[in-house]
């Protein structure tokens, strides 16, 4: 369809349930180390400065930094705003890391899989390469090629975070399909000439989630599951 | 064995065999278009050119350039040296893509595809992002990621396109082993700190060749094959 050649993924929400991962991760770790919280809600602050931290970096307050290096940030000024401390520094990493070990959506994989053997299946993701790479050797995500962030050297939705990496593969924006879970993600992809799936992930943020519930515009493919867009992209 | 975490692999003649591949194409090609020559010599020509057209980016005398480009210039070169005219530029296209149709080596799918069990597999090519998945999807070769001189912005051997791509999995070059077929890039890897791994490959230059026909030094490995290299390395 449309002469597609590669499909770029989001990767945080769009194919791993990274919330549930980050609170189980969190949660072992506080069980540890006999350090009790409300592990849900550090989640959430932890991915509420996501953002913030990226802007640093795409409004050129700061040079160019990975995502590991955001996190682990944002983590330190967490452990003290809810007061946990006696932790080492190599521990505070292992908890970091926990962003390189979420789990798949239970369609990720298989959609994948299928998808592949049609298009170029790859991410493009604000996570850094160690994150994306390890991340999908642990849950066997088979990626084609690990694109992102870090290859453009910017943040989505940035234009470099969209064109660098299309331009990386040889192709043009109308040849690479964007999938992504947030409309704010299509919304820039689509106006740097990139075709758009959205697949709902209705349950990113837990049950109370706001946002992103459905398509909030005519974008070219939406989906509940990333079978779900196989099914309708596969020819 | 050692904490390796990720095999980096030399490409052109390391996993796949160049040569008989663009004798191939180019042959097809001048069948097509009714255009005799020596394409055994012509191949041999176009691989003579690669090392001086990167050695302008490495000296700094041109700007960082992808090797399809330095491709596509030897090219222009070799059809007016050799008398052919009377192609268009789309065909110029098309013949310099074949550098992105390689055929593995027997063993390469086999041995990558056992490695990958326990290791990163990352490419670590001259070679350009979308010459290698685009060779990697039509070889079946099962990369982890994607990296080498286009991530690093420098060419092998220069320090840059080793330690930039290690850092970029968040390893050590302590953690890395370089997987390649050519002496001299086994010993810039090993100057940087790298494990090394020489695979030999005594037909890349065809039946004459007389270079790296064996390894000319005390390298961590020594195989004859990916599947050899497999067979000393996994535990």
């Amino acid at each position: 369809m449309w002469a597609i050649k590669a499909l770029f993924f989001d990767v945080f929400g769009t194919v791993v349930d990274w919330r549930s991962s980050i609170i189980r991760e969190l949660g072992m770790f506080g069980s540890d180390k006999g350090i009790d919280a409300d592990w849900a809600d550090f989640a959430d602050h932890w991915r509420s400065l996501y953002q913030p931290a990226m802007e640093e970096v795409r409004a050129g307050r700061r040079p160019w930094t990975i995502l590991d290096v955001l996190h682990r940030e944002s983590l330190n000024t967490l452990f003290a705003q809810f007061g946990i401390d006696g932790c080492t520094e190599a521990e505070l990493d292992y908890v970091n890391s926990a962003w390189h070990r979420l789990d798949p959506w239970p369609d990720s994989v298989k959609g994948l899989t299928r998808l592949k053997q049609q298009f170029i299946v790859s991410t493009l993701s604000n996570g850094n390469t160690a994150l994306l790479v390890n991340m999908a050797k642990r849950a066997s995500l088979p990626w084609d090629v690990v694109l992102g962030a870090e290859t453009a050297g910017a943040y989505k939705p940035t234009s470099q975070a969209y064109l660098r990496n299309i331009d990386s593969l040889g192709l043009t924006p109308d040849q690479c399909m964007m999938v992504a879970a947030h409309n704010d993600d299509l919304r820039a992809a689509s106006a740097f000439g990139m075709r758009t799936a959205f697949v709902a992930r209705p349950m990113e943020h837990g049950m109370m989630q706001a946002s992103d519930l459905k398509a909030e515009d005519d974008w070219d493919v939406i989906a509940n599951s990333i079978t779900g867009l196989a099914d309708t992209v596969l020819s």
